[in-house]
């Protein structure tokens, strides 16, 4: 198996926390975002979105989307779930997830960002637009959450919803966001006691800056 | 069954589009997202993200996040499946989903674009921004579809995949954005030859404009 990813890339980040938790190994293949290799000809025949993470099964199949990649995670290696059994509970651990990884994520990731400044707007805007689309994202998940109890963010052991809250508050640091939400600081605590968070942090990574 | 939505959401579109195939009926609420009308408190009670669709289930259980709605759809009324059996087909289905509702709809949507206007940026430049982020995003949808056979996104039967792309293709031509993708435009009419695709478009919805 074959993950292309780069440290700082929160969708890379939530693969690598899944491939903890299941136990599995990949190999890292690094494609420095800020330096632009994922718009290189041979990641773009990989992953024609240009867009990190791409991950290569041992057969051979190439997956993109870190979401659709850890759903094939979670079901060629079931153990442990990713998701509640109860179709109501996975829809709502699905939801936060793809409240992060839709709403938040795309909105202030490098490309969008990039975007901005080529438009003429200055640093403080554009820092100002990742701030803002982080806290309002993060403040909606925070609500989505209130009704859930358990130290993960459903229940007493870490979901689909906790792999893209982790990486997703790293990032809110990076932008200077202050983490006002006890629920999310929480989680993530629980999170990282385990081996598989810890070693998916950034800081961890053969990349890491 | 009830489904909160908006005729030209293309997030509510996917699921009318899955509640067709279903064969299944949910009553339509009607919040009016050019006069904000999913920012109102009785709303945001119901979706804290403010965004269009959520549903409810027969047993009050409310749900957000279109895929995620979806996929619930898929678990409690499997036929016809909107996903193949095989993992490494689920995951390319689901990436084109997500290559939709995570790359383009997100980064173009009304909140996105408001956004824009609010830092003083001309109409032209947004609709230059939509339209830029949805010919990228098709563009990449239409190379991770190249190698796959059949009238549909993947194979003879409609997946997730063309819940997303048909919709997708509705709001590109809203913002002049030219379809110069065979792959996409054949199989949009295999879909709408379908009556669950046919009664999903926004015309055809009772708050139609």
């Amino acid at each position: 198996m074959i993950l292309h990813g780069y440290f700082r890339s929160t969708a890379s980040w939530r693969v690598r926390i899944a491939l903890g938790l299941k136990g599995l190994k990949a190999v890292q293949v690094i494609h420095h975002l800020r330096k632009g290799e994922q718009r290189t000809p041979d990641y773009l025949a990989l992953n024609p979105q240009g867009l990190l993470p791409a991950f290569v099964t041992d057969d051979g199949a190439v997956l993109t989307q870190s979401l659709s990649i850890i759903e094939y995670l979670d079901e060629t290696s079931p153990a442990p779930s990713l998701l509640p059994a109860d179709p109501v509970q996975r829809a709502r651990v699905r939801a936060v997830a793809q409240a992060v990884a839709c709403d938040i994520h795309p909105v202030q990731n490098l490309k969008v960002l990039q975007r901005l400044r080529d438009l003429g707007l200055g640093e403080d805007v554009v820092q100002a637009w990742a701030a803002t689309v982080i806290e309002e994202g993060l403040d909606a998940v925070d609500k989505l959450l209130a009704d859930q109890p358990g130290a993960f963010a459903f229940g007493d052991a870490p979901t689909l919803a906790d792999l893209c809250i982790v990486p997703q508050l790293g990032n809110a640091r990076r932008f200077g966001v202050e983490i006002r939400w006890p629920r999310l600081l929480a989680l993530e605590a629980a999170c990282l006691e385990l081996p598989a968070f810890k070693n998916a942090v950034p800081g961890k990574q053969p990349d890491a800056e």
